[in-house]
């Protein structure tokens, strides 16, 4: 941020008074600029016990699988937005079942929220950002092509949970920077 | 938004190519200014059977009784945001037990995300935008003076939760506009 979307003057970085952390403030209309923390809500699409994956047709992370999500948009609830991610990236529509993964990125300021859910009738197809979708069994996950640490995290445990075959319980955790990759 | 924040200009709001939601573009730098939620973290506090609750010393709802909660930050996980906010505004240190209240507010879109956890020692004392804390039994609780719906909704579950004596659930659930307020 070098500029005011309120007034267009140049903004400055320095701690408003009253508060304890630097922001972007503008003398000239004084508007202090929050910056905060993004989610990026998905869906574990279960069917037959297999798990729907996309893998990704954009950048980052081309070519490698994910779990269906995305960033939430203003004027939405977590769970239409972790909807409506799966049914654009994967053409699939999701009985949410439970919210089960709950993940602080810190380093990139984001908060992810993966809900567990079953497909409506198996339906699924990519969507415009996916090159192909596909139900997985636990022992054909592209373990080694996953597109994001927190999506190994998801699935890790979520398949440790369900041997239990009791109710899934939420999975909180933090995924920590890796030395050799941006995110 | 009226000017962007990258290059100075004026911006306008139309949907970008390849997207299905206006935004606010910069037809000079080429820049597309995304908005999204933000995630209000905080904690329900709890001793010896009792709940800490905060009388708010700033605007909105001055005077009003509200749980320990603020917005994220960027660089922390939705835990530490919780626990800060609980130790700014209520000078208590709380040990977190789980994730009680998820609550989606899309008309304002912010996402309420309210750990349960106990006091260390019990001590704590009104931060600079409380005027007042105080811990209430159920039966004490200010109804008619609480500050917002969702703190509200989040204690209403969780006393005829807290009734059964198992572990919390974690609540889901969405905050509709009132229609005579604001938020
Ligand atoms: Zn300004
Ligand atoms: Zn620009």
């Amino acid at each position: 941020m070098k500029f005011c979307s309120n007034c267009g003057e140049s903004v400055v970085l320095r701690i408003p008074e009253g508060d304890n952390r630097e922001r972007f403030v503008c003398d000239n209309c004084h508007t202090i600029h929050y910056q905060n923390p993004n989610i990026v809500a998905g869906c574990i699409p279960e069917w037959e016990g297999r798990i729907l994956l996309c893998k990704r047709a954009i950048e980052p992370r081309y070519g490698l699988w994910t779990l269906p999500a995305g960033f939430m948009e203003n004027g939405e609830t977590t769970e239409q937005a972790a909807m409506r991610e799966t049914h654009e990236e994967a053409g699939a529509n999701v009985e949410i079942t439970s919210l089960y993964g709950l993940f602080s990125i810190p380093h990139i300021s984001q908060v992810y929220m993966l809900y567990h859910g079953f497909l409506v009738n198996g339906a699924y197809e990519a969507g415009c950002e996916s090159l192909e979708c596909r139900l997985f069994n636990e022992q054909d996950i592209p373990w080694d092509k996953l597109a994001f640490p927190v999506v190994r995290e998801t699935l890790q445990r979520f398949f440790a949970d369900r041997k239990h075959g009791k109710d899934l319980p939420l999975q909180r955790g933090e995924i920590i920077k890796h030395p050799k990759r941006e995110s």
